[in-house]
């Protein structure tokens, strides 16, 4: 089995001494959360499961030892990617230059304290997205460890992904036949645009209800119109996070409207739902609960090209994190192998090569 | 038949002489768009049907003779409900002053040269709704004339319209017996937050299969939320124009975020999607096309409350209006007489009271 999206929070005093010496005093200074932005929209009781690991002034924390124990061993996981928790809002500070600094610093401290400890573990590449060139030199320089699964962008963003400024990440992480995550979250904070699309919302569940799947579907609608797979036919995106219940009818209109408006977007000379299944996967958690309508959403993904899309992912430590003996009980028999496993090794390829039996 | 969704465009010098002679002068030094914002994702070709109403400069127009010609007689449509359609965006005014004058002066418009004009039409209130207290009185004085349908806020706002502050508005609409209805458009104009969730998008085809539906999700979401129908049980809103293939899956992540999150809106007793289903309906252009998947799409609808919830619309003069003969093809033999007509009747009630037999 494969989980696509277990994360890691920073460890603040070890990660500062990954920070080149003329920029650690400024990150130090900020306090335990290095200067990254923080989310206006708190979750109301806890951003994690209540039996994850704490220090001992309570803060929540992700050593290798918890990873081990509560996820790999547990459930006697293969390969386990390591995302950004709190590192995921990188690409969202203000200042560029800081950003390359801790991004840098974040991917050294990943190898050393997480991918050096257990071969099972695999890293997604942070990197400076505010400033594409200086990212694009991120993802080279790391992209050298095979250790480095995929190249990863948060939801919240000043601009859609498809916008020409962030070609050179698209093209790096090609080159180096890395997936490119973009990972919900950061919507709203830091430098990101406005979240939702109608102005800021009030509460943590909206948040995480509407605002979350809309960054996902306006990054995805944008690579399609932007024509970056025409650019780049060997690029791959995963989408994390944002749900994927609404992919069929997003697909649906962009379809039709692709059929109505080729105009302005001459460079697409395919129909983009059919461009997104060749090079659009989707991990899982949270994987839309029903209400008793599996057997229709499973139908609703069949449309959109499951079970070849799906990925799966625990969102370990977060709340709302998936066991994968649920998903297991709750996939349809002939879907399991490939959303456990088989999409995940299709996807990442020789990057996963140094797998314990 | 019932179309819930003709607009109505500025004849600007009409509309200049019932504005108060103190704000005249401003309106008409702007130019034909009377200061109103504009869209810099333009249709690339053109916003309007090609065989739409034109004036002799060729800026396309829409007399009530066309209306008649085109929609009321060309498909036997009993009523058909007027709403704005540059006007949709005086909400987005930065001028709270200059949209009262200019919503005043719309709706006065509306009656005199249109409701005034044929039985079969009705009317949708706008309102400056920058001064939820100026737009409550607008919608009472307006609401005297049982012509009006119901009131029309736009797509596009600064925050999303659960928010406190627009609760005056809805007071006002549910005490005269008015629906609400939000229609998709004016998303990033004007004062209007940043379209889509992810920042700006590039391209009209963006926009307009991501964040017209975008808005449409947050306004849902957030009415929901923030208890809107609890406070004001008699309250109905329409949605309209962003779609509703992406609205189980919605729901779906709303109920079980509700499950887990009622700390954060204690108010919420009942399963959100229950609420919805109560008070929430959808006009159906445009209804997504599905490329051949229309038994799937019409299931998805069931599961959310279709066919009550889908009152028909041409969006006349639109490129993408609907044709009422296409629309009746479509649908489920069982669908037909709710969706063209009854739940729209119901919806409006004795506001349809005056229809020609």
């Amino acid at each position: 089995m494969i989980d696509t999206d277990i994360h890691v929070l920073i460890d603040p005093e070890q990660l500062l001494t990954y920070i080149e010496p003329g920029q650690r005093e400024w990150f130090r200074s900020r306090g335990p959360g290095l200067g990254l932005p923080d989310y206006p929209w708190a979750h109301p009781v806890s951003w994690f499961r209540d039996d994850a690991e704490h220090a001992p002034g309570k803060a929540p924390t992700t050593s290798v030892g918890a990873i081990q124990r509560q996820v790999l061993d547990a459930y006697a996981v293969d390969v386990g990617i390591l995302n950004a928790a709190d590192g995921l809002a990188i690409p969202l500070m203000p200042s560029a230059y800081r950003a390359a600094a801790l991004a840098r610093a974040h991917n050294d401290w990943l190898r050393d304290h997480y991918l050096e400890q257990d071969p099972r573990l695999r890293g997604a590449i942070v990197c400076p997205a505010q400033d594409p060139r200086a990212a694009a030199e991120e993802i080279r320089r790391c992209a050298e460890d095979k250790r480095f699964a995929h190249v990863l962008l948060v939801g919240g963003s000043e601009r859609p992904y498809g916008e020409p400024r962030y070609l050179p990440i698209f093209e790096a992480a090609a080159e180096c036949g890395l997936p490119v995550a973009i990972h919900s979250g950061g919507e709203g904070i830091g430098i990101a645009a406005s979240p939702g699309g109608a102005g800021c919302p009030t509460f943590y569940i909206e948040w995480h209800t509407q605002a979350v799947a809309g960054s996902i579907m306006a990054h995805l609608v944008s690579l399609l119109c932007h024509g970056v797979f025409e650019r780049l036919p060997n690029l791959r995106v995963l989408l994390m996070e944002g749900g994927v219940a609404w992919l069929p009818g997003m697909l649906w209109r962009l379809d039709t409207n692709w059929r109505a408006l080729r105009v302005e977007v001459p460079w697409l000379e395919r129909k983009p739902s059919e461009v997104a299944r060749e090079h659009i996967s989707f991990s899982t958690q949270p994987l839309e609960h029903t209400d008793g309508n599996d057997q229709l959403f499973f139908e609703m993904l069949a449309a959109v090209g499951a079970p070849d899309i799906l990925c799966f992912a625990t969102d370990y430590p977060h709340w709302d994190f998936d066991d994968p003996e649920y998903m297991l009980r709750r996939l349809p028999d002939s879907w399991r192998d490939q959303v456990m496993h088989g999409n995940a090794a299709s996807l990442y390829g020789d990057r996963l090569g140094l797998v314990a039996a």
